[in-house]
């Protein structure tokens, strides 16, 4: 089948794109000397990440227990759940998953841990722990080494459970270089002071996790850092190309849209809305704009509503009429992936695979 | 079960708030002799549909080939299709369709009306048609009472396609009432003209379809209207109460979330984030926060991550810890709900179905 053939809107992901995004990524680890764990919630497609294991990833990241089952029922057996995992029946799932998979949980409470520990112990499996330190992001976290010392050291003592060393998310690293470079002057001395104080107490400490694609290709740059959990990576987006870590021919992932009605003056409207793109900003420059349009960069979607793209070519040179295909770069790749069931692999100018996004609304 | 066992995030309607919602709805349409034609898109749910159209709805509205398909599938044979149905295989899916049920497409563009109208004559289907005229929301439609009538007459002059009058959305009446008066008198004349203009050429003029949940119950003071599409009655949200046309016991769906960290000072951590949640801003008052927190008016859910909903409680009195349930009231309920595979109607503290989110992600 032909890209030209899909009926629109429909997720395209350039084959070539993603083995040359996941090689670059998998080569910069080796040369230094990092375990490579791609967080799954960019696709959420078993057989994505079981390419990125071929490529040389040690393991994947989920956050979701939902993500986590279906990556384990297809055959994936290490993996971070890098989310506190509390409530309801999750512990007793994580149990369950324990039993056939090598899994890791990233915790910053007692409470999380001690549920946990307990549902492990009833079910005689064992889990590894990360403790999640906040490096400035202000979401999850400890920032306090004898806060996190005191946390490893309780998790530790408790059955089934067995401290490996720490993790950070350094969210509010979506940012150029220079502003990157500059905070992380203030997160390696907080890592300094963490690593040396848990290394000081005898506990081991076999995995220090950094992460977020922004950050990836500088995971050597942070203390101590062994082990890295970039997302984005394998598709990149507008976002990433705006910070700059990704250029526009490093994305491998477009939306290919119709134009529905061009009846409205100095505008071209497209059949993707927010429930195909998502409505997730565009966090640098300006801000405007909710997908970066390849044919035409004078044009911009200044406005989804559910099902209709806004496009204002009031700039732009280009004749517009209904039937036109454009293709656009979503502002947040992970987002939309995530509102699609299927999404198609393409080489050039054909359709070479239709994924199930299998992980699609494990929200639980 | 109990609504407090189900895991979270966990989506839940509250069956006595809808049954009001619909009520109210349908007693204003019988009193102001109005046809009631809710949109499915809120729910994407054949259940809730049926329910509508028990409560006195003469027929449904879908934006997609794909939702009128999962309806139509479910036994509803009355469709308004308010969408330009254009590309790929959609021309030929809407006619096999309309061998099924009694369908009406809105148009703006006669390329629309031609290609809709090729395939009908292939399968001797026939639809009805209205023509999209724009408000000043500046999306899809035609805003001049000339170009109006002239496409009319040309789709009525298309075969198996009959002209049976108009459609407008008022996205941009999503405003408090004081607002919307002064908007409604420049979109009354507009009315006025082009219904002249339909009425002296001759053609028939059956329908006059306004739309949208903040002016539902303001469609008598609209020029001609006899039809209303009203969608996220049925359930409401945060928007809706900020503008004025909901209170919050009008709200019937909710998130149940659970509180999954607080180790980071001044922020709880609950888990429903973009992804349960979506990223649709609160276009109301100071535009911030990303859902209503029931429990505690005093905080404020400031910033989601995919997973995370990062909670300010810096002005709260209350006491957070890990494992509390907070329920939240989204900004957007229809973008809410197209993140779900299910949503659970609720009784008091019973779980009493759960519905499958059939028309959910049916973006073709």
């Amino acid at each position: 089948m032909l890209v030209a053939e899909l009926e629109t809107p429909a997720v395209v992901v350039d084959l070539d794109v993603v083995e040359r995004n996941l090689s670059r990524m998998a080569d910069y680890c080796r040369d230094k000397n990092l375990r490579l764990r791609p967080h799954a919630k960019t696709h959420k497609i078993p057989a994505l990440a079981k390419w990125q294991l071929e490529k040389g990833a040690q393991g994947i990241t989920v956050a979701k227990i939902g993500e986590a089952k279906v990556m384990v029922d297809a055959g994936i057996t290490d993996i971070l759940i890098a989310y506190p995992v509390f409530g309801g029946g999750k512990a007793e799932k994580l149990a369950e998953l324990a039993t056939r998979a090598n899994l890791t949980v990233a915790v910053d409470s007692l409470e999380v841990a001690d549920a946990i520990s307990t549902e492990l112990n009833r079910k005689s499996a064992n889990v590894g722990i990360l403790v999640e330190i906040d490096v400035g992001f202000r979401r999850c976290g400890i920032a306090s080494e004898d806060e996190v010392l005191a946390l490893a050291q309780k998790v530790d003592a408790l059955p089934n459970l067995q401290f490996n060393g720490l993790m950070f998310f350094p969210g509010h690293f979506q940012v150029v270089e220079r502003e990157r470079a500059a905070m992380r002057v203030g997160v390696n001395d907080l890592l300094s002071r963490i690593q040396n104080k848990i290394k000081e107490s005898g506990l081991p400490l076999t995995t220090v996790s950094g992460g977020s694609t922004p950050t990836a290709l500088e995971s050597h740059l942070f203390v101590g850092v062994n082990e890295t959990r970039p997302g984005m990576y394998i598709f990149n987006d507008r976002t990433m190309v705006g910070i700059g870590v990704a250029k526009e021919e490093d994305c491998a992932l477009s939306v290919v849209t119709t134009v529905v009605s061009t009846s409205v003056s100095g505008r071209a409207i497209i059949d993707a809305g927010s429930k195909t793109l998502s409505s997730d900003r565009y966090p640098t420059g300006d801000g405007k704009g909710f997908a970066l349009i390849r044919e035409d960069p004078e044009a911009q979607l200044e406005q989804l509503t559910e099902e209709h793209g806004h496009v204002d070519i009031s700039r732009s040179t280009r004749e517009y009429h209904v039937g036109q295909r454009l293709t656009v770069i979503p502002n947040h790749v992970c987002s939309t992936v995530n509102m699609h069931n299927q999404i198609y692999g393409v080489r050039g100018d054909q359709v070479e695979t239709v994924w199930e996004v299998a992980g699609r609304g494990k929200v639980q």
